[in-house]
């Protein structure tokens, strides 16, 4: 694969995603604590569902990026590099259809 | 809705989650770690489908614990109490069938 | 399990269900005629992701009839028809969720 | 988008998803059978599941099929069709995410 360098998560999508993943983070810690608190079920349920919202959302601009740089130049340089690299895609895609 | 009261979640199920929330929180946090060192994208989205999949697996225990409780006792009680409680439920439900 | 029996879905409920059932047969025949013309790959998607909503429909539906009657019923009876009725009802949510 | 072609899905996916697209087809005829038969609600809600799976699976393969294809051929051209492609992509995935 000589030639093809991994590009990386964009700087602004970059700032982006870390700061959905902080807020994501509060989330996860304001369950575990209506947990605690004895909080009605059905609340922590709604909850619960909205966090996997999120982390779901921060999934697919990973993957939009993903697309738009990796694949675009393992698409440009063909071969085994492209396929393997649509493969890893479709396996990543695969998981998170299936999560 | 007399005579009917909300259980909560019981105390072992009720720790055993709380840890699960805590692991999942570490999970997230490991995330935004990721993104900010530049991590391969598919490296991420693997985490991602994780900790998304530990999160369902809380909402799955969460609505578990409801049927065992909450809606037992409101099907014993019957009537408008059993149908509100049931809706609320179905509800429940397809928001984490749909995130 | 004796004195207990399985409520079946409901009349009104079962015709609602039949005519879903028979429109998400004609949604994947459409989808294997659109492959087999050469539609192009995201039209399909479309249609699939559609054909996929309404059969959740489908099961969400089929829960919440299920908790109306069998489980209400199996709450009322209590004891282990209770806990095995409700351990297979959320094995099958569990189903739901991660389809 | 001059000089470039969507490329549609090949002749040996097109036959296998065919043939998948079949008995998918065959499996919601006979939930439409179950149902009219008062069959167990949850012996249903387990086929409404495999069927749901077995639907995800085709989109996933259609995916697959498209990143070789389309979007690869997008990104040879670069430009507004690549980027008009892959957003096109990410919005299927998402649908498929959240479906």
């Amino acid at each position: 694969m000589e030639g093809w360098e991994p590009a990386v998560v964009e700087r602004d999508t970059s700032r982006d995603l870390t700061n959905r993943l902080r807020r994501i983070e509060g989330q996860v810690r304001g369950l575990a604590r209506m947990v605690e608190q004895d909080a009605y079920c059905i609340d922590i349920l709604t909850q619960v569902a909205a966090a996997t919202r999120a982390l779901q959302g921060v999934g697919l601009t990973l993957l939009d990026d993903h697309m738009h740089h990796c694949l675009a130049d393992a698409a440009r340089t063909g071969g085994t590099v492209q396929d393997s690299k649509i493969k890893e895609a479709s396996d990543a895609i695969a998981r998170l259809v299936r999560s």
